[in-house]
């Protein structure tokens, strides 16, 4: 019998990367989709390539969408400086308007096409709390909307948006993406990673990702570049 | 005192021209936004810049996202023919997925930056009542997403969806329009309009047009090319 299939998206970080093999393991036929909204580290699609492969997705996709033009984040706009002195009260500068409802909108529309009933997102509520689009609230509003919005909605199917990650610590993450064969040094989750996928080791992402490892008692993968001098 | 900000979604077409008019005439700072999202009727595009401009839009922006690589709908994909004959059952063929979806994300991610707390979109649930994202319900679920999503939502602000053309007909559409001095020779409706405007006069969008103007008793300033030999 066919696999259902699910649409994911995949960043290339370590996160989508956790949920790729969450939807493969759950038994989907997994189609990746990678955004490129303008963002500084575009190490991290080259990742997503890697990964997309290396997990056995059925196909992989790049949609490009200029979210620069609209300005606003650090991730997107050059005039804003990514922090590096350690996490900051409310809502970070990293944060990118509307960016996981651009991308799950784009993850809807391919999965009408492809008949998919199933959306994977690997939203996290509890490193990324400041961000609103992370939080569970934001999983179930997507969700309803897209039982609305969309042909199988109207036909009477249901579309489910899965967030498999969303109540879990980075440590919890690499362990579950470990012990279902994740290479995360593939993976690239710095915020200002070189064009060869080298992490600062100095942003928030990087700082998460490697207490994240250490607490899983798991060795760090990751390839950080050299320190400036 | 400042006009409040709001975002409001520019096709180039009837419907869209007739909303931004009516964000104008309710006293916004209006920014319109258009979508390229490899629609065949690229004229459109050019249409929506010259009705921002005639209506008094504070800035207007063109955003480019390819669906063309999703396929699946006979606006984006080359290989699906365009309808000619009518209406037809069901949800029609010309519907492209999850388009307002998208298009809305865009626009919430602009109002972010912007800091409008208002967006405005022309759907329209008589004449279209065979796609799913236009109706009352898809309105309400976008709103309710809007609220979660954003760094507004969570800082206790109200972002509302306008839909104000949501239950007019074709004829009432078009006869606010033209109170409120919106200008229909400038837009473009039709599904496969030449690259320099001129409709087919045959589509499902054109007849709905004229019928419009018909019906409400008014010239129809439309141009259409000359019928093919």
């Amino acid at each position: 019998m066919a696999r259902p299939r699910a649409v994911v998206l995949l960043s290339g970080g370590l996160d989508s990367a956790t949920v790729l093999a969450i939807a493969v393991a759950g038994g989907f036929e997994a189609h990746a989709l990678s955004v490129d909204y303008g963002q500084r580290h575009a190490a991290e699609l080259d990742a997503a390539r890697r990964v997309a492969h290396a997990l056995g997705a059925a196909s992989h996709r790049v949609a490009t969408i200029d979210l620069g033009q609209f300005g606003g984040s650090a991730l997107t706009d050059p005039t804003i400086a990514v922090p590096t002195d350690g996490p900051s009260a409310g809502i970070p500068v990293t944060y990118v308007p509307a960016r996981n409802t651009l991308m799950l909108a784009l993850a809807l529309g391919w999965a009408e096409v492809l008949e998919a009933r199933d959306l994977f997102v690997g939203v996290n509520a509890i490193d990324y709390s400041g961000y609103p689009d992370c939080r569970p609230a934001f999983v179930a509003a997507f969700e309803a909307l897209a039982n609305v919005a969309t042909r199988a909605g109207v036909e009477g199917s249901r579309l489910r948006l899965h967030a498999p990650i969303i109540e879990l610590d980075k440590a919890q993450i690499v362990k579950l993406g470990a012990s279902l064969g994740v290479d995360y040094g593939l993976t690239v989750s710095c915020y200002q990673a070189s064009p060869e996928g080298l992490a600062c080791g100095r942003c928030e992402a990087c700082r998460l990702r490697r207490e994240g490892f250490a607490r899983a008692g798991l060795p760090d993968p990751t390839r950080y570049a050299p320190p400036a001098p």
